[in-house]
């Protein structure tokens, strides 16, 4: 049969938890239950929410008086029969957090799908496993890096910005998310001059490098847009997935014809990721969905950088992404904002061997350029994987040394 | 050129105002300025971010309590150019809401597009005069029921349910948003059920209803469904638009084929809009961007009920979707949830003429059952209109009568 297992954290002003809790089940479900006839229960028991659990947690001070009263502070674990949706995210969000998303101060923070409705998500089509082996790398984080400035520059500029950070030693570089098609750097030129300069920068390094171009445009135009980037030899696609819809997502993650790691960009989560009394926490919105939807890597804020996601969220997302669900390949956490090659050995501790260290200003702020900032951060990374600390490393590498002397280096809690 | 600005209602902990909104109009455009090569700035002009407008408003004591310090709190006013971005809501919602909605306390609370911007924009298809013309109702608002525990039930509940709403004179029957496609009552049975129903209706009450069929599924075969709807005889659709993305909702209605009004569904609005910190407000979620997208009719919280918006966010909305904006039709404002024809005084001085009234528990609840139910509520529409109290209605309306015994009369404020 299948179901769908939501968590809620609520504040709740009126009802205790337990009553709350089943006029959730039913409300979203069959309805009303207790005074329904025999005969309409016997037919309507394979739709009915069930209520799986209720933990009352203590009353929240600060929630209380920014809510103005005292409230009921809880989780309320729920699930919904499979027999009530189509097999789709936007069915599953909609039943578990459509109208509710609107009651009160209420949060979605866990969605659980059994092993039957888990079925008809098939997940990242590469994930870790599958991007290791295309980059013929298995033993340390890889190094990302993000374009810088590309708007309103044209495809030269493109092209000496990528040379560089391949140069450098990037595993990964990607679109500015704010880079839509536009005439000076064409999505289709941009992919070309990617191809290009990466198989010349491959013959010099011995290294291959994925670019993730990123796809824009009308939802209707983005399948064969992402398969004729494929098909002009695109190595990675880069989708504001939020922008458009997790299903959309899916959708490119299914087709066949793409071939491609696809990277799902942050935009737009903190709108519903953000509060702690509403919304959707991030270990769902850019955790389990993503990796549902198919994304097999997932950007988020760093706990470290200006714009931060507390500790343990961003770790939540980490483990959404690479703890063992069922047979979905996990998907490579890459924790954004704020990196420099000093932050290395904290990132090591904190997302471990299968991460994605990725940095813009900490690679193009480099005094060496944005090469020298590649090549900082790789010798960071081979330090953090053989147990080196940063100063050590840096006696014999000279752009690690000028980074740690620019942004100075954190030792790993 | 064009441009689209974004107003941001910030509660900032570090930097002054001015230079917070400095960062923003160039970290999401150009990246730096002032340090930039003569030439370079004329080659970027026309891509910066401008700071139109940055207010400081009175600290709010109780936001930083909450968030344990003293916050700048202000409104932050910046325009983008369209040449930085795509003429599509995913890129402009990216372009002004994506890394942004990250960082910090930080609410989209309004977006205007100009008109060379807004152009790429059509709106609605049929909007509030289309809808009325298919409706041949001009001079009140008009009467909406939702179908009430479908799930489970077949075929011929569903044509008994929709017959007696019909029969009670609601101008609009929609599906549950939580109907999806299902073995019981099938997309393509209920809406021929609809077709022969509502014909038989119509010879008896002389009066046109419409029905909106809950469009669901994939997002790659939304259209063909709709495109399918249509074929079949559906006069309107109800669309889960947040579950998918506004850019869908768009192609939809853009569809030359799709010849019946949508309908908007505000399912998961509270994840991003409940916020007072954090997300986008609900004029813009479900007033300006659905509206751009180009729904007909939006449904969203009434400010009444237990599930309810505060009085101005529901004004709000209702004001987005009807006040002149371009050449864009206006919208049917439906603020639904703990409606019951009492209220009906003070939905007409809140939301006016050009409004939905709809209802749920309130129709079906009626001692006479839905038909019953819709009667009073077109009792009570006739009474609010022609300025007669509902008291003084009720005397020669059984309908109305029995239904403020029941839920009781609430006068205008």
């Amino acid at each position: 049969m299948g179901k769908v297992t939501a968590t809620y954290l609520v504040h709740e002003k009126k009802s205790d938890l337990e009553k709350k809790a089943e006029g959730i089940a039913l409300g979203l479900t069959v309805g009303s239950w207790t005074d329904l006839p025999q005969l309409e229960k016997e037919q309507l028991q394979k739709h009915k929410g069930i209520v799986e659990q209720v933990t009352v947690l203590e009353e929240d001070e600060k929630a209380n008086e920014y809510l103005g009263g005292s409230r009921k502070r809880g989780l309320i674990k729920i699930s919904y029969p499979s027999a009530n949706f189509s097999p789709d995210l936007p069915a599953i969000l909609t039943t578990v957090f459509g109208k509710l998303s609107l009651d009160g101060e209420i949060k979605l923070v866990d969605l659980e799908l059994d092993t039957a409705l888990a079925s008809h998500f098939p997940g990242p089509k590469y994930g870790i496993t599958g991007i290791r082996r295309q980059l013929g790398v298995n033993e340390r984080p890889l190094v990302m890096s993000i374009f810088k400035g590309v708007l309103g520059k044209d495809i030269s500029f493109f092209k000496e910005q990528l040379r560089e950070q391949a140069l450098g030693g990037v595993d990964l570089v990607k679109d500015d998310e704010i880079l839509f098609d536009n005439p000076l750097t064409p999505f289709e030129e941009r992919i070309k001059a990617a191809r290009q300069v990466l198989k010349e920068t491959e013959s010099i390094t011995g290294e291959k490098t994925l670019y993730a171009v990123n796809v824009t445009g009308k939802t209707r135009n983005l399948r064969d847009k992402a398969r004729k980037a494929v098909e002009l030899g695109a190595n990675a696609l880069l989708f504001n997935v939020l922008s458009y819809g997790p299903d959309v997502l899916q959708e490119l993650a299914e087709d066949k014809e793409i071939t491609v790691p696809i990277m799902a960009h942050p935009a737009l989560a903190g709108a519903s990721g953000s509060s702690s009394l509403y919304g959707i926490r991030y270990s769902v919105l850019l955790g389990k969905l993503l990796r549902l939807a198919g994304a097999d890597l997932v950007l988020f804020p760093s706990p470290y950088g200006t714009v931060a996601l507390k500790h343990e969220e961003a770790i939540g997302i980490a483990k959404a992404l690479t703890e063992q669900s069922g047979s979905q390949k996990k998907v490579f956490p890459v924790p954004s904002a704020g990196i420099h090659p000093g932050l290395v050995p904290q990132l090591f501790t904190d997302f471990g061997l299968d991460s994605v260290i990725n940095a813009g200003g900490g690679v193009h702020g480099h005094p060496d350029g944005a090469a020298g900032g590649a090549k900082a951060f790789r010798q960071a990374v081979d330090a953090a994987v053989a147990g080196i600390s940063l100063e050590e490393a840096a006696k014999a590498n000279r752009e690690l040394r000028i980074a740690l002397e620019l942004w100075g280096g954190v030792a790993a809690k």
